[in-house]
Formats: structure tokens, C-alpha cells, sequence
């Protein structure tokens, strides 16, 4: 078998995502990493020097499968307006943050909570700029190919409120008062635009 | 000394607010929070019988911060407008905003970890709960004050999209991509408005 072994290192770095969403950051190491990917003691450490490194890992699958669902999103928006006519940005964002806070809730809580350790990890937070940078090169990329021109600062200002949105929406316990995922799609476009 | 003093309790619980902003709610125990404050070991097992409880009054302790707070910039911004023009919602939320990411930083970072550990401990989201319900008591007694007739629906946007950019704002790096508490303000304000 080979030390660095792809589909391995995928499973570890899922079940990490997913301990972070179940247990926190501190509920994710080697050891419940590896028992919850069903692989032997001291696998893990072939592919994470040490649980920074495992934290870092699980950013950067996180990263990949966000960028995968944009990509499908992508596609699909496109397919949705053969015509020619502006896609429907407030339906994007709102199918977006809808599916981000049900079916991927567990892939965003692992994100928050990384961001707020990695205040305290000066090589987690680099990892997470890093990839911070490459998710928001994606969205202008894909904004250009479907054409709208988005200032850089109306941009920021829709990743901002876009990822305050979430963390509300897969914190929140979702009672009566909490807003709908398409209200807060409208808002934050709105809002956004309000500034150009 | 009596067994109950209100000081040293507050001690506890502001100790334990820079706990969690500094540490997470991985490194506030009941002697961590004793340590912090100066007080004998055993001293904070007096005021919280367990760790839930310990987080419980920390949790409390924001909310009369942020309460108090409100207060003097409820008395501040009609003070602003003594001929009874209406006052300028976007200002009152930038600054808001800008005090939260500044000098009241630890005590934002403080609520987001104590949230998202809330998902593990029902007791805590049951606290955070009730106090988030009088927090938005408040604000809406706050706006009717002010004359402004805020639909509950855009409110609750309001409150959710604040709580989003502030989010943005404590655990952000603050580059030269993110965004302002001006801009967001302004974002937050017209987004909000215009699902009513």
C-alpha cells in the first residue's frame, strides 16, 4: 500500500469536517479522525504531520467541495437561461444559502468553527486566507462569465453578508423569527447593490 | 463575606468573556476563570456549579453589556436629532458595528463561540435563546421609541444581517477586501428595507 494514498486521505479529511460540525475544534484528532473514517491507529499522521496540519486539511476539502458546488451551480444557472436574459442572481443566492444551511449544514459549521480557532493558529488562518482568495477569484471569474460587472467593492460587501447570512442560518435553532433563506437572498443583493 | 458577591461574580464573568475570546470555550474552566480574576481557587464554584453554568453567566454577562450599550446609544442618537428629524439608522448601525469590531471585540468573539458550542449543549442554547428574545425585545421597543415602524419581518433581517457582518468583521482580518462597517451599515440597512 502506499504511504500517501488518495482516497485515504479523503476519508480522514471528511470525517474531519464532520467532527469539527459534531464535536468542535477540539473534538477533531488523529485518533477520532481515524475511528470515524474506520482506518487504523496511526494512519492519519502519514498524512498530517501534527493537528494543525489535520485542521488545514479539512479547510482545504471543505474548499474543494465548495468550488465543486459552484462549478454545478455554475452550469446549471446557465442552462436555466438559454435566452440570453440575466440570470437570477437573488434565485442563485438563495438556493445556494438554502442548500448550504440543510444538506452541507455540517460543511459550513466545520468552517466557523475553523475560523474562529484559527485566531489563535497564525498557520490556519494563512491556509484559510489562502483559500479565502482562491473561493473569491472562482466567484468573480464566474460572475464575469455570466456576464454582470461587479465592482470589487459590492463583491466583498455580497461574500460578507453572503457568509454572515450563513453563519446565522446553520447556527440558528430556525425558529419562526429567523428569516427565510430567500429574504436574506434578497436582502443581500439588494443591499449589496445599494452600495455600488 | 457573604457567599454570593455580586463583584467577584462580575469578576468571574468578565474574566471569562477574555477567556473565551482569547482562548475559546475549550480553555474557560472554573479555574481558568478563577486565575484570570484573581481569586482563590474554589472561589467560582460558589457562583457556578458546573462548566454549563459557568458559560450560562458569561452569556448573561454580554447580554447586559450589549444592553446597556444600547441604552446610551439610544439616549446619544436622540440626542443627535432634538427637531425631531428622524435619525440616521445607517450612522447608529455603523458605529455600532465599528464599536462591536473594536473595542468591544472580545465580547462579539465571546457570543460566536459560545453559539456555536450552544449546539452541543441544549442548556446553553436554551440561555442564548432567551436572551437573544429580550435583546430583540429591546431593539424593537428601541425603534418604536424612535418612531420608526420597523415590519417584524425586516427586523429579524436586520438583527440576522447584523450579527453576520459582525461576525465578518471580529474574525476577518481586516485586509484591505473587507469590507467597511460604513459600507456594510448601509448594505444592511437598504438590504433589509427592501424586503418589506
Amino acid at each position: 500500500m502506499p504511504r500517501h494514498n488518495p482516497a485515504r486521505r479523503r476519508a480522514l479529511t471528511d470525517a474531519a469536517v464532520t467532527l469539527l460540525a459534531s464535536d468542535g475544534v477540539h473534538g477533531l484528532t488523529h485518533r477520532s479522525a481515524e475511528r470515524a473514517a474506520g482506518l487504523p491507529a496511526g494512519t492519519a499522521s502519514n498524512y498530517f504531520r501534527d493537528r494543525e496540519e489535520l485542521l488545514v486539511g479539512a479547510a482545504e476539502r471543505i474548499v474543494e467541495l465548495h468550488l465543486a458546488d459552484m462549478e454545478r451551480a455554475d452550469t446549471a444557472a446557465l442552462r436555466q437561461a438559454p435566452d440570453g436574459s440575466a440570470p437570477d442572481v437573488v434565485a442563485l443566492v438563495a438556493s445556494s444559502l438554502e442548500a448550504a444551511a440543510s444538506a452541507q449544514r455540517d460543511r459550513y459549521l466545520a468552517v466557523f468553527e475553523l475560523t474562529l480557532e484559527s485566531r489563535r493558529r497564525p498557520a490556519l488562518a494563512a491556509a484559510l486566507a489562502r483559500l479565502a482568495g482562491g473561493a473569491s477569484a472562482f466567484t468573480a471569474g464566474q460572475h464575469a462569465d455570466l456576464g454582470s460587472d461587479v465592482p470589487p467593492r459590492v463583491a466583498a460587501l455580497l461574500v460578507t453578508l453572503y457568509g454572515g447570512a450563513l453563519f446565522a442560518l446553520v447556527t440558528a435553532p430556525g425558529g419562526p423569527g429567523t428569516p427565510t433563506p430567500h429574504d436574506l437572498a434578497r436582502a443581500i443583493v439588494a443591499g449589496a447593490r445599494s452600495v455600488a
